[in-house]
C-alpha cells in the first residue's frame, strides 16, 4: 500500500489524521484539497511531501489551466508548508517540465515517486547489510524515534525501512519506538506501521529510551534526518540527541538513515542549523484537554542536532559513511544506486 | 498553603486531580474517603503519603474505635498504595503510639508533618548554598523533572524546594521543568507550583531537556529521589538518567535532593533496585483519546536508575555528599538538622 500515489487521474493519500484509529484513503482532485491535506498533516514526511508537490503541479497542468495559472497555483502549493524544503523541491522539479506539456509534468511527478521507492529499497538493503555485520549471529532489537516509515515516504521508509527489510529477511526480534512528544508520531504512526507489517514492537515514552539502552534493551538505534550538515552533524526530530548520548554510553551503534538528497554540503556544521520553535500549544494541551496552567510558556524545539562524534554511521541510498572510522561526507564516494 | 494538613479535627488536602485547572481543598473525614483520595492520586508524593498514613490512623483512633478496629483500618489504609513505602511508614509510626491513646497518635501524626516541613526548609537552604558556590555571580537557571515541590510534601518540596528558596533569595532566573510523561506531573503540577510562587519558567517535552542542556539552557539539574542506594546510585522518575547523561556531557552539575530517610543503606547499588513496569494504558491512551493502535505492547518503567558516577552531589536535610569528590554515603557524617 502506498502513502501517496497517482490513481486514475488523481492523487490518493493515506489520511494520517485518521490513524491509528482508522485507515482511510483520501482522493484529492483539486489544488485546494491538496493544500488542506498538507496543512492538516493528512500527508506529511519529507519524501511524501516532495511527491505531493510534484503531483499537485501535474494535476494543475492536466486540468488544462494555462501556464501562468499553473505557476500561480504552484506558488500557493509551496506556501502550504513553507518550511518543508521537499515540498518546494517537488513543486519546482515538476514546474521545470511545464513547457514540454502536461503529460511531461505528470511523467516527472511519477519519476519523483519512483525514485523515492527505489531509494528506500536501497537504504533498507544498505542498512540491513550494515547491521548484519554488527549482530551477525542472532535476531536484532532496534530502537527508533518519530515516524520514518512508509507513511513518511511513498511505500517504504528510511530508518524504519531498514527495520522492515530486516523483518522481511527474518531476523528482527523487536523494535522499540519512542512515542515522540509532542505530536506522538511514534505512538500513532510508527506503532501502526509495525503492526501492519507484523513486526514485534514495544512502545515507550521518550525519556525511557535512553535508560532502556543502558539496560541493554536494543542492539542499535536508527533515526532519520531532516538535514545532514557537511561535517555529519544531523538535525532530526527532538529526542534524537538524547538517544545518541545514551547509545554512546551503552556502546550501541547510532545510525542515521536518509536519502542522499538530505545531505546539505552548504551547511558547514550543526551550529549553522536554525532550530524552529513550534510554540506552546502542542505542549500545554492535548486535543481538547488542558495539560498545563494557562499562560505557561515553553521551549518547543521541533528538532535537535546530534553532533557527528555521537553518530556511528550515515546510511544513504548511495553509500555508507563510517563516521566512527573518521570518514567524511565529502570524500566518501557515491556508489551507483542499487535498483530493486 | 499546605498540601496536606490537620484542620479542625479532619484531614484536608489539595486535590491534585483537579490541578492545574482548579485549586480545590478536599476535606476527608472517613477512612474510605482517605483511601479513595490516595488511590485517585488526589494526594501523592512520598512525604505527603507518609503524613496521610499517620493522620489516617489518628483519625481512626480519635473516632473512638477500639484498638483492633484501628489496626484493621490501618491495614486497609496501607493497602491503598502498597508500593508506596512512605505510606506504610507513616501508618506504622502512628500505630506505635496507639497504646498511649488517641491524642498521642494525633501528636505523632503532627510530628511527622512538622518534621517534613523542617526537612524541606533545610534541603532548600543546603541546596541554595551549594548552588551559590556553583554560580556565584549571576542569576541561575535550573532544570528539573516530575514534581518535587510542595504538592509532593506538606508545604515545600525537595528539588523544587531548592528552586523556591533561590527564588525567595532573589537570584532565580528561570526553571525549565520537563513535562514528565506518561502522567505529566511536570506539566500539570510543577508548572502550576512555579506559577503560584511567581517564578519564571518554561515547560519542555522530556526529550528536549537533554538537547537544551547541550545548548547551555541551564546551569544545574535538580531531581528528587525514590530511593538512594548505599553507593549513591539513585532511583527516580524515568527521564532522570537521560538528564544525568546530558548534564555530564554539558559539564553541568546534576544534583539529587531528598530527605535522609530516602537513603537505603540495605540496597548496595542500583542493580538491586527492581524497576516497576506500570503497563500499557498510560502510554496508549490519554484521557478518552487513543494514542496508539489497539493491542500495542509497551515498556513502561515507572522510574530509572542514575549511576553515582553521573551524580555531582546528593543533598539531604542533614548533609551534602560530594560524589564528584569521591565522598561516600556511609562515611559522610550527618550534621545536626537546621531548623527554621
Amino acid at each position: 500500500m502506498r502513502t501517496i500515489d497517482w490513481v486514475q487521474g488523481a492523487i490518493e493519500i493515506v489520511d494520517q489524521t485518521a490513524l491509528p484509529a482508522k485507515l482511510t484513503v483520501r482522493r484529492i482532485e483539486t489544488l485546494d484539497g491538496l493544500i488542506a491535506a498538507i496543512q492538516e498533516l493528512a500527508v506529511r514526511g519529507a519524501p511524501a511531501l516532495g511527491v505531493a508537490g510534484a503531483m499537485g503541479v501535474a494535476q494543475l497542468a492536466l486540468a488544462g489551466t494555462d501556464v501562468a495559472e499553473v505557476r500561480a497555483g504552484a506558488a500557493r502549493l509551496r506556501e502550504a508548508r513553507p518550511t518543508a524544503v521537499n515540498l518546494s523541491w517537488g513543486v519546482d522539479r515538476a514546474l521545470r517540465r511545464l513547457e514540454a506539456g502536461a503529460e511531461a509534468v505528470l511523467a516527472e511527478a511519477l519519476a519523483v515517486r519512483d525514485e523515492d521507492l527505489a531509494a528506500c529499497i536501497s537504504m533498507g538493503r544498505h542498512g540491513a547489510d550494515y547491521l548484519r555485520a554488527v549482530v551477525p549471529d542472532r535476531d536484532i532489537r532496534l530502537m527508533t524515534v518519530c515516524n520514518t516509515g512508509g507513511l513518511a515516504a511513498v511505500e517504504r521508509g528510511t530508518a524504519l525501512g531498514v527495520a522492515q527489510t530486516i523483518h522481511e529477511q527474518g531476523w528482527l526480534q523487536e523494535v522499540v519506538p519512542l512515542e515522540t512528544r509532542p505530536l506522538l508520531q511514534g505512538a500513532r504512526l510508527t506503532a501502526w506501521e509495525l503492526q501492519q507489517m507484523g513486526a514485534p514492537f514495544r512502545l515507550v515514552v521518550d525519556s525511557a529510551g535512553p535508560f532502556l539502552l543502558s539496560r541493554g534493551a536494543a542492539d542499535a538505534v536508527l533515526i532519520g534526518a531532516d538535514r545532514i550538515a557537511a561535517n555529519g552533524d544531523t538535525a532530526n526530530k527532538v529526542g534524537s540527541f538524547s538517544l545518541a548520548l545514551a547509545a554512546k554510553h551503552a556502546g550501541v551503534p547510532f545510525i542515521v538513515v536518509a536519502p542522499e538528497s538530505t545531505v546539505d554540503m552548504s551547511t558547514t556544521s550543526g551550529a549553522d542549523i536554525e532550530i524552529e520553535d513550534r510554540g506552546a500549544a502542542e505542549i500545554t494541551s492535548f486535543g481538547a484537554r488542558i495539560t498545563a496552567p494557562q499562560g505557561t510558556e515553553t521551549y518547543n524545539p521541533a528538532f535537535d542536532v546530534t553532533p557527528r562524534e555521537l553518530i556511528t554511521a550515515i546510511i544513504t541510498d548511495r553509500r555508507v559513511i563510517h563516521l566512527d572510522r573518521g570518514q567524511e561526507l565529502n570524500t566518501t564516494p557515491l556508489q551507483p544506486s542499487r535498483q530493486s
